[in-house]
């Protein structure tokens, strides 16, 4: 991923060096319940190092990764104690175990992260619970509704994918030390068993000498979900900071930013609008994680390359596009004075649904009832004559309660019960 | 496809009957270039008939659908003259040719439609070649532009996908009767030219069997690129009905069309909602394409399953989409009244490039002069106070010529150059 | 989905009438749980009837589905009665909670047979438990396992599929009567717990109008994935189908089934071919799902034309590849013959890790022994010399116990174990 | 893209500085064609240059990078010449004209490399255009073929996606300088025509601020389906390699490179295994940029973020897996013995249709034919009789010309003239 967007916390998991640390420490733990080495083999072991360089360079004459590293490691623990390094384990169990080290830890950043951002929304939620704003169904007025619930449905929709994250990120923290096909011909279940436990994961149950790629494919699902989730959120900043709504703004450091070369009176919501295009990425690396599960046989080893990117490149861009959204969701600048004034560009035709069910109740037929009120809403927001004006003059509705017709409150009045439902999710 | 999206145009072409008819055309033109059918016999070949529900019954047996076919089609020519049906040729060659038939059937209704749509939306750009309105990136107002020069961009784009489409459906129109794993081992090169002449479709230069899979691919990615070309039309219609913006609108028979079934005062923009929810659907189907192309040696029948669904359901949904769009681009309502107010929203903000392009021609540092056109700029949008007012109360800018700075005419004029470049795609 | 992939279980739950049904049951469980109708009033909302053609004549009208639906059951309860149906509710309120229930429906399919397969596939596990077979990686003859580990693998990934679609059906299966803009502005959170309690659904916690659309997302990555995962079991049929290998085929039926329509002699997997390409279908309808998420703020309508085609065919497709691979599970005919055949080509390669370690044990270093053991195995497989006699040859490996190195049992004698872990997943 | 799958020519374009030097030159460009700066002023900003590290310390100011290097620029210029340095110019104007002279530079090198590619497959074909082997259908043995026609169908296929980039990269070799949502407001249509012109960039007939995104998912389409193509390729070899076919291997350096870390007589194919994995990447880029087609109004800047992920990776991981496929093309181990070997394996099973058709020329019906033909086929296969040995003995076959049947050389005798139809696209 390119550096923009990499941020230290998750590139640094990523990086060469991580990886080959993480073999490291699975060819350390595997040597550690070997039957073979001595005492003095294992500390020697243990104290063995490897640089990334010499792995390369090591490289170009085996054309294997896990053989270089092993070489080099070997050489480094001296030809007595080497020898036990990888002792009857195959590639896939170091790399599939290692693999496993990191995706746990990026999702021990990742997972945070997500639960921080459902909080962050939630306190928006809980601070505008009673802040009056329109809403809109097929970017048309529809109804008002508060921008307390607004952000308490955006806050739910990150608790649900912080959950997903969760349970992504657990069920691939899955490693195998079954070698070569999977049958620990070479090692044995028991063996597998105290190295995964030194190591903290969980065992495959049955490996096909890789751990199965239905996991990894788990996750970028979850990853690609998540980022469709702050893809949801973003659109509703960029909507609401249009300049014909102007509701809500991304923050913006007035003093000395330029929203565009050529037009300074720009604020543009480019941080939303690149959460948007991210989320489109992440869309593309679940796909890829999607065709990697169906491997040949006992495994082939496409699935490889393809994971080198799209696995590093997939968490560090959540991770990257959260981090914006966050700062997003806590600095958002929201103008309850602009959703006032929103509120009153139909002229009353928002009420319009209150009036079709007063009809109804006064005894219309549905359809009846929805004619008159289509009728006089659409002529208050066309000709911008006040709805309850003319309701007020319309003999078919005489016998309405015109103030309870036009009473905002009935749209608020459950919001706090709404927004309350986040505290069994997201306590305050 | 569901029939609700199912126009007959197409629906008709992907029946089980007219692709068994089509393969009935690749049969009897195979037997009319064969060595061996008499003249009687080619007139019973000719006259012979089937039904889908025949062919159905006998694929219960033959497990095999083409064997089925086959089957059922010589016995009705007779014993004699029916042994002669698909002497020599392998279930591909029928089935790939006869598919080319049927997408060739389809690109004759798909690309003229497509052609359609960029004419109306050319005639929405000629007609409203100077209207002004505002034109708008991020979301927010940049400067003003014309909705002539709006709709041009559409109709160009829509040229170009239609352009794509005319391409990719001439390529996939390609037949082959190379017999099994392409060797015409019992045809012959010759034999193969003149069938596919008869039916007028190209040759492929060498297939494996199969016609390659590269060449559907390709008309599933230009469908689907087509697909995004409505769905940014489609953005562009949905933006603009908002309440806040309300410039276009989607026809609406406002006697007796329901928006809502619950806020009678709705209209709503349904149908370019749907054209972009569609679009994402087509995308999907371009994906499995390009998985269909690496197929197993010589062929494998993957790719069969999945075309079954997505080439019937991609054309259809093409040409449906499509055909609401071109609803839209002819029959939209076009509000210039609210453009014209619109354009004001901003008090003038809209001028600060001309206003720091006036204040470096007088000789400022660009980033001065951006510093001095952001501030007043963002005050006169703030404050709703008019930036001609701020500036010419501003000693900084007391070297301006003010009225050229705020004369609107320049955004036009190069509007009727740009619009008229449609005239070399699109004749007017 | 066209009828040839439509199994009845499934293609049921999809009709027109279906749909109107489920429309029908929340508005009835609505106007039950609502304040206002009379006992005699529900006698006659519950006895309204509608038929798909009534409904789709007044949409002609209405250009509103439920508006036109609502129009049609009202008629028929009556006028007195009839204005209850839809008070105070929402389209998307109908049109969600149905849609749960006919999701719900499919789920009490789907999910079954998920683990149908599982049994299956555990019972082919179970059978063949210590069947030799060689295990490949890369294509390339690895070492010896055994079928019934191979099997074993395909079962625990139908487990974990069949989990996921459990749970991604159950989040699904969550309705909302919270009106327009999701307030219960018209209605109430107890009168929509009332419903949903009738219904037998959950309740979302922050509708915005709609179910948010991060669960229909959810699914359809869960079918997609489940469908990966019977890509990668029809994968192995078909590579063990090869006539080169020939281990397993898929059951065929000699007497009367038609192998090609040229070459008499195949028999080819179509079936598991088939399953492969329905996969890539699965895999773009899931990416539809995820363009669904970020919908406009309280709603548009896009995600619905999308979802009218992609629910009903994902959950179809799935159900019908499920089907096609059950029957291939549980009929199969598998060629323990063939199998040891196989492991015999390699003239005894596949003994090389053993013959490493042995060195390794022996007192060389790792790379050493690599580096004879390579040499050797691959004299022996281009040469075809059993390797055995390469090594009894070679003084290299005089120090050696040549039995052990070459005893075949180490392979299988973890399998029960392996297999065995089968038991707590799906009991056998 | 990470190191490893980053080759210099094309890392090198897609360098922070590369970028910022594409950004220079459009600059430049632009005041060369401008009304303003003087000779000396020109002479300047010529002379002006940049430094990576300079414009991301400044970018950390304006959080908007053209802001950023046009003020680092124009410092480098001076003050009286550096004001010119964007004068009239919105950011797109220089992005897209810039990113345009990019995706050039990287076309010079992908088109013709995928020329390349062609070329050393139709090198193979013709070499082989005699070598028999078998054809294969679902995996399955069909009939003979030669490796020429086999590796011609590559050599095509790759010949039609060198043409589809070579188009892709034409069109999107636009540029635009029409300013502010591209009205030429303070620029011109004459200055863009001359900036164009100088850089070697066709002019974007309608742009609407940018260039728009449907020429970049053009592209990336283009890119993932040569990507498709390569993936066709690298499973054919990955088949051929498989221990029981073992026809053509990938080279290997047999010395020193290690197959498997724990199976030391591996030779795996993982290098088109990397090559099938890289290809799913590429699928997903192709489906970003579908998305980013839709942006809002004149533009929003989704896309951006993507792109600068995408754009790069998709180039460069083309290249890449070119690179690597073209390495095995030209150095692939062929071995027409086990060719040879292999056509022996179903015992004259393959001949099936050869046998079918004689029995219909000798005057049996289809379906009687095609039994016989099967029954003995299979019989041959399954006890491993020759079939000709069956046909001899069979009454039912009496009066067929055995020696022709059984002849092999029906297979290649139009092999010539298919790979000669290379000549016309790839000459030789």
């Amino acid at each position: 991923m390119i550096t923009r967007y990499t941020r230290p916390e998750l590139g640094d998991l990523w990086t060469d060096h991580a990886k080959l640390e993480a073999w490291r420490r699975v060819e350390v733990a595997a040597c550690e319940e070997m039957d073979g080495p001595s005492e003095a083999d294992l500390e020697a072991i243990r104290a063995a190092t490897f640089t990334v360089e010499a792995v390369l360079e090591r490289e170009k004459i085996t054309d294997h990764d896990v053989a270089a590293f092993v070489d080099v490691l070997s050489a480094s623990a001296g030809e007595q104690a080497g020898r036990w390094i990888h002792f009857g384990l195959t590639s896939s169990d170091v790399l599939d175990t290692a693999l496993a080290l990191q995706l746990q830890s990026a999702g021990q950043v990742i997972v945070p992260q997500a639960w921080t951002l459902a909080e962050a929304l939630a306190a928006q939620a809980r601070a505008h619970v009673q802040t009056l704003c329109v809403g809109r169904t097929h970017g048309v007025h529809a109804e008002p509704t508060t921008f307390g619930i607004k952000m308490a449905g955006y806050a739910m929709e990150a608790a649900r994918n912080a959950d997903r994250l969760e349970r992504a990120f657990a069920q691939v923290a899955t490693g195998a030390l079954s070698g070569a096909v999977g049958t620990y011909a070479a090692t044995s279940p028991e063996f597998e068993r105290k190295v995964l436990a030194r190591l903290g994961l969980n065992g495959e149950p049955v490996s096909t000498q890789v751990v199965p790629r239905d996991r990894h494919a788990e996750l970028l699902q979850a990853i690609a979900l998540a980022g469709a989730g702050l893809e949801r959120f973003a659109t509703e900043i960029r909507h609401l900071q249009r300049t014909e709504v102007r509701e809500v703004e991304e923050p913006f450091r007035s003093g000395q930013q330029k929203g565009s070369s050529a037009m300074p009176h720009k604020r543009n919501p480019i941080n939303t609008e690149r959460i948007t295009g991210l989320a489109r990425v992440l869309r593309g690396y679940a796909q890829t994680g999607l065709e990697n599960v169906a491997l040949w046989h006992e495994r082939d080893i496409s699935h490889s390359g393809a994971e080198r990117v799209v696995l590093p490149d997939a968490t560090i861009l959540l991770h990257y596009a959260t981090h914006v959204a966050l700062r997003i969701a806590k600095g958002m600048v929201v103008h309850p004075d602009r959703m006032a004034e929103n509120l009153e560009l139909t002229h009353g035709a928002l009420f319009s649904q209150r009036l079709l069910l007063a009809l109804v109740r006064s005894g219309l037929s549905r359809d009846d009832a929805y004619r008159i009120a289509q009728e006089l809403a659409q002529r208050a927001w066309d000709e911008r004559i006040a709805l309850r004006t003319l309701v007020e003059a319309d003999e078919r509705c005489a016998a309405l309660d015109v103030d309870d017709v036009f009473d905002a409150s009935h749209y608020a009045r459950h919001a706090a019960e709404i927004v309350g439902r986040l505290d069994d999710v997201i306590p305050a």
